[in-house]
């Protein structure tokens, strides 16, 4: 029997008492947006770091700006390690009678189609997925006496209200957080039986633009025709951002865009992400994006391009036969890796003044820039967490994407020069944010066994 | 020496008489939108009827809904006359701090440039206008003992606030309104020196539009690319209602329009009515219609459109990554002769739908829809007032056409079949609602003028 066997073993033997731990968390307030609830944060830290030094981890409250991180280093020896990212804090409750038991009563629960899952407010969002960490970990500890790799731990009690002190910590910080990989458990499986590793995470541009006309109002009787419109400036140069085939025109924008390797494309075509079951649930029917891509490339590997917001003129009831002085609108920029948000940015003000008539002006206000974050296809780690994560789940472990920025990915990347791997077991119907928050049983055991074979991997 | 001579001697000699009565006229407080003005609207309107009897017009007042309209005859006769059609409302005179001397307390002021002006809230608008041509009725009477031709007068009280009982009244009066031309006196010179007719208003078609696609707002991280997004789609559509050309693209839009004889079109060229000088005033600098038409083209002949309002998705402070579910927009079309409102409210519409995607929904609320008005070009009764006015002005005078609607002229040809000449003597200074409202002496005295002249060459 190997080594993870035995690990293995041990955690289907301590899964009640893993549970019973999970539940001790699960039983601390710790909602970080509620002043009222500063102290449970705090608590829900002390409670994690003791568990962590049980384990051998010199774990301890690091503090910040707010809620203080988890900061824990263990597993010794030479090698580089793993850090491990998650956060304590949780969402708020309310709607509080929308929920079936309390919140903070944490229970399992048989679902209507059987399976039984955890119910308590950050079962899965993100206590139960930390847990399933630190529970292989603890497996380790128990069989061979000790971690099998460096590890390196970072919780923070900050995430549910926008992680605002993290940035300037990990900049103080760095030096205890130099580690080979970093390693988040705060996303999804592809479904309920295929595990998903997330590499690529967009990046945001996102711009606001003025059109200014005129320096006043006009009325459309005395003045439509001659005067200049700048709702239709602004609708003509915006309804020009994309051609025909659904790609944007602003020159230059996909420079330095690859396409991932050929088996991750085929293992996503092969994924049944097709129109019917991805935009149908929200009323949709055509995909909006580049016509050659599918459903899947547009959201996981390609940039895009949207207008969040526009506004201009008059915009109550009825009608008013104004021309207004100015238009407005939000546009914003998902991107990839190869695209440079500053370059981005420059080509998309330089894309709308161009188009601008010589009696208007454009005035620019830049809202965020963030770059997009890519694992290296070739990373070995990445090729030994998936074959672990294929192991624990007989079913090929998929590499997505994720249309959204998390930034603390960015953060590693930039701060610390570290690669990340997105792994985590939480499922579409988990209602995170939501009352009944609820963490699959099966996520949490195979999560736990997933993280001992990824760390047996990774140990190599 | 002719009649209409010594009638314009009368006119002469009579000017302070006539000055005295016009400040009879603006002394009653006749604001129409302020419920408490009521009686002094009901005063005004009694007043300026007993100052028509006395010139042998069978004046009274005749109820609506809101203010009472003077309705009166005179002139006798078999052959039919002419509908003389004004307001004896006034606007508010909000802010009353900006007024040098009471709005109700008329007075004659020597302004900067040495003109002297009649100061006073509906000193211009449209008080003294009206008396324009009460007062040279006066002259002929006086001369003569009778008016030159059959006169109805139609004075409302409600035309500062929306004319909403007039075309009720006008139905249900219109065997009484019965003439061979209508004469409007509530428009301006065109400089102070040029006298005009405004012989065509553009109409005005007001749709309103809202794109709907998925069934609720996404998250742009999670769905851009492949998610329709509404706003896109508007700005799309919009965007392209109008060619490289300032041409609208809207199929058939410029089908039955036809241009104005060439000696129109030639005097109008030879205005001053250059972007510089239209266009510089408020900030802009190029015509922003068809390329191909001049300024005054562009505004007294040819169709417009205009987007008046545009909303959609996030407009606050800072940003929100959000696909809205829905976009609106408020879009006008300033029509000319020859164009069919309801036709091209549905070609409108059947462009936005052909350039819809199968998943969108497009919702159209109608907000107005009124067709231009013009007067034929070859119409007898224009020809002998634009003589008469260049006889008096000693400069031609100009045929011109106003941007903007002026429903009662619309519903003059509608309800009664009959063509308007609008002829006024305001000048772009007089501040009409606004303080400090002025009318020039020279616009009152040789307005009067110009009126008896007028009825002279339409008496035949």
């Amino acid at each position: 029997m190997t080594v993870l066997d035995q690990v293995l073993a041990r955690i289907d033997a301590d899964l009640d008492a893993s549970l019973d731990r999970l539940f001790a968390f699960l039983r601390i307030p710790s909602i970080s947006t509620d002043p009222s609830h500063a102290a449970d944060c705090r608590a829900a830290a002390a409670h994690l770091a003791a568990d962590l030094r049980g384990l051998g981890i010199a774990a301890d409250l690091s503090e910040t700006a707010g809620h203080p991180v988890v900061l824990g280093c263990g597993g010794g020896g030479d090698a580089r390690g793993v850090l491990f990212y998650g956060h304590y804090d949780v969402q708020p409750v309310d709607p509080l009678d929308l929920w079936d038991s309390p919140p903070f009563e944490p229970r399992l629960k048989t679902l209507a189609d059987g399976r039984r899952a955890i119910v308590a407010r950050g079962a899965s969002d993100d206590k139960g997925q930390v847990m399933t960490f630190v529970e292989a970990c603890r497996a380790f500890v128990a069989v061979t006496g000790a971690l099998p790799l460096p590890v390196t731990m970072l919780i923070e009690g900050e995430e549910e209200c926008g992680s605002k002190s993290l940035p300037d910590w990990i900049e103080q910080n760095r030096g205890a957080l130099s580690a080979d990989l970093a390693l988040v458990c705060d996303t999804g499986m592809w479904d309920a039986s295929t595990p998903a590793i997330t590499t690529a995470l967009r990046g945001l541009l996102y711009e606001e633009v003025e059109i200014t006309a005129a320096d006043r109002d006009l009325h459309s009787g005395l003045y439509g025709g001659p005067a200049r419109n700048p709702i239709r400036v602004l609708t003509s140069i915006l309804g020009g951002l994309h051609d025909a085939d659904g790609r944007v025109t602003i020159p230059g924008f996909y420079d330095g865009i690859t396409d991932p390797p050929a088996d991750v494309l085929a293992a996503w075509r092969s994924l049944d992400l097709t129109p019917d079951n991805f935009l149908k649930p929200v009323g949709l029917a055509e995909p909006a994006g580049e016509r050659s891509r599918t459903v899947i490339e547009q959201l996981f590997c390609r940039p895009s391009c949207d207008i969040n917001g526009i506004w201009g003129g008059y915009t109550g009831a009825g009608s008013k036969t104004v021309i207004p002085a100015k238009a407005f609108a939000k546009v914003s920029f998902r991107l990839v890796a190869g695209q440079d948000p500053d370059t981005i940015r420059q080509a998309f003000r330089a894309f709308v003044r161009e188009k601008l008539p010589s009696d208007c002006t454009a005035r620019f206000e830049d809202h965020t820039g963030a770059p997009a974050v890519a694992v290296p296809w070739d990373l070995k780690q990445l090729a030994a967490a998936r074959k672990a994560l294929t192991e624990e789940w007989g079913r090929d472990a998929l590499l997505v994407g994720s249309g959204a920025s998390i930034p603390i990915v960015a953060d590693f990347k930039r701060l610390v020069g570290m690669d990340t791997l997105l792994i985590g077991f939480a499922l579409d119907d988990d209602r995170i944010h939501s009352p009944n928050e609820k963490y699959d049983l099966v996520s949490f055991h195979k999560g736990i066994r997933s993280w001992a074979r990824i760390l047996s991997a990774l140990a190599g």
